[in-house]
């Protein structure tokens, strides 16, 4: 077999990390996977975390004793977050995304993985610490954005659903009332979707009034799983008074003025 | 500045490549970032390229030229993606999968964010030499796969709609007759989500009859963009004559004996 050197491994470990992030690979799958003394590994590690550091690539965190291993996660410094969200408010407040009904078209925006990632990387810098157990989201829009957030921190994604269906077996259900249209909806969720005890991060793309962040609240006591936060890309002034006060919201969407044709949607710079 | 030296410069560049796929990065790039020569970068990735290939990490492409540079493809090895189907398959015949109606409980399946990757790799691995514009599928069990498929193609992800929704301004709808219910059901897509003569790869999670698929179809027609594959997670045997040919499924669902409980699927051999 091919003897790998340091820059080899550095490499391939890198790669290895930042595939599958925040991931506890253990100093053994690598001495395995190159044959190799675990000193070499730790070293390995030692010189990677320092070059993570200095380029802001992310974190390495290193854990010890007989489950340890090390990990990648893949967070974000204030300044970069501030730079993206910057840049996503300057493509939302384009004139041309005004859809009749004084709707703010951003359906490219939540689904390009490019931005979704960037908005995961956010959450995640946000969350990881919380030794979170599932990601859930409620269909359709903000899946995109919870499936990275989910990837980024690996952990099951559990999406809620708007109509029953036949094929998820038992399911729970939970009125509530969405916030925009003051209309009662139901919102299901299979049985066997969420262990109990669990901790849950929810992940939504908008927040009105908060109607449907309360209503998955609810959903979640009914499965006895711990909500240790909510994360929404944008929410709007008004109502000021939400359903939910323990929530953190990327963007800010301040108004539209349809005679004018301007959106205005600043970035919120109070989240780290 | 620290000088950086070709160690952590491999990481680094390995580190980049891998969280961004299947996007070109300039030399230009990482010469400006490690304030280096063009030809140390040009070894560097000559190197990354030699282990990639060794260890079976992906593929390392480079692009000569003026918009050239480099980019990585996590493609999967036939070993390995039969390695994971196998796996797969044995986690989905699980007998406690079997809910009431006959249906087989999969979403835990298709939500984790690591089985979609891995997914997302298989089919990457298939399409990535078409130059695809936009990955096409359908709410909502499809999308995390959809989502992963896209963020490896590095590429916009499409999502078809079930109902009409305001927030989405203007859309085109098909009708289709659903395989499995045999009812008449209408798709919307907004008229801004594809630009016309483009290359779409459409992924969904499950085709029975493939009355779904030829509603996509139809629908990419509309748009006047060329569908260049079709990739779908699992199909079932019955109907045998499905309403369309030109798709690829991962696994094949045999049967389900509710007596005995005992559900058969089996990888697809012949994906490569």
């Amino acid at each position: 077999m091919k003897k790998f050197n340091r820059k080899d491994r550095l490499a391939a470990i890198m790669n290895i990390l930042t595939e599958k992030t925040n991931h506890v690979f253990t100093y053994k799958y690598f001495t395995n996977m190159f044959e190799t003394a675990k000193s070499s590994i730790s070293e390995d590690i030692m010189m990677i975390k320092q070059l993570v550091e200095t380029l802001e690539l992310g974190k390495i965190v290193t854990i010890a004793g007989a489950s340890g291993g090390v990990k990648f996660i893949p967070i974000i410094s204030k300044k970069n977050a501030e730079f993206f969200l910057d840049d996503l408010s300057s493509k939302l407040i384009d004139e041309n995304r005004i859809i009749t009904g004084g709707f703010i078209y951003m359906s490219d925006i939540l689904y390009s993985p490019d931005i979704s990632y960037k908005i995961g990387r956010i959450f995640a810098t946000k969350f990881w610490e919380e030794n979170i157990d599932y990601v859930v989201t409620i269909e359709t829009k903000g899946i995109p954005l919870a499936t990275m957030t989910a990837k980024i921190l690996d952990v099951p994604l559990v999406i809620i659903r708007k109509n029953l269906k036949i094929t998820e077996g038992a399911t729970v259900s939970i009125n509530y009332i969405s916030g925009s249209t003051k209309k009662i909806q139901t919102m299901f969720l299979t049985k066997r979707a969420l262990k109990e005890n669990s901790k849950v991060l929810i992940i939504d793309d908008f927040m009105k009034a908060g109607g449907t962040a309360k209503g998955i609240k609810d959903m979640m006591n009914e499965f006895n799983v711990e909500v240790v936060g909510t994360g929404v890309l944008i929410n709007t002034p008004d109502p000021e008074e939400k359903l939910i006060d323990d929530y953190i919201a990327l963007l800010n969407f301040k108004s539209i003025n349809k005679s004018e044709n301007k959106i205005s949607i600043t970035p919120n710079k109070s989240i780290f």
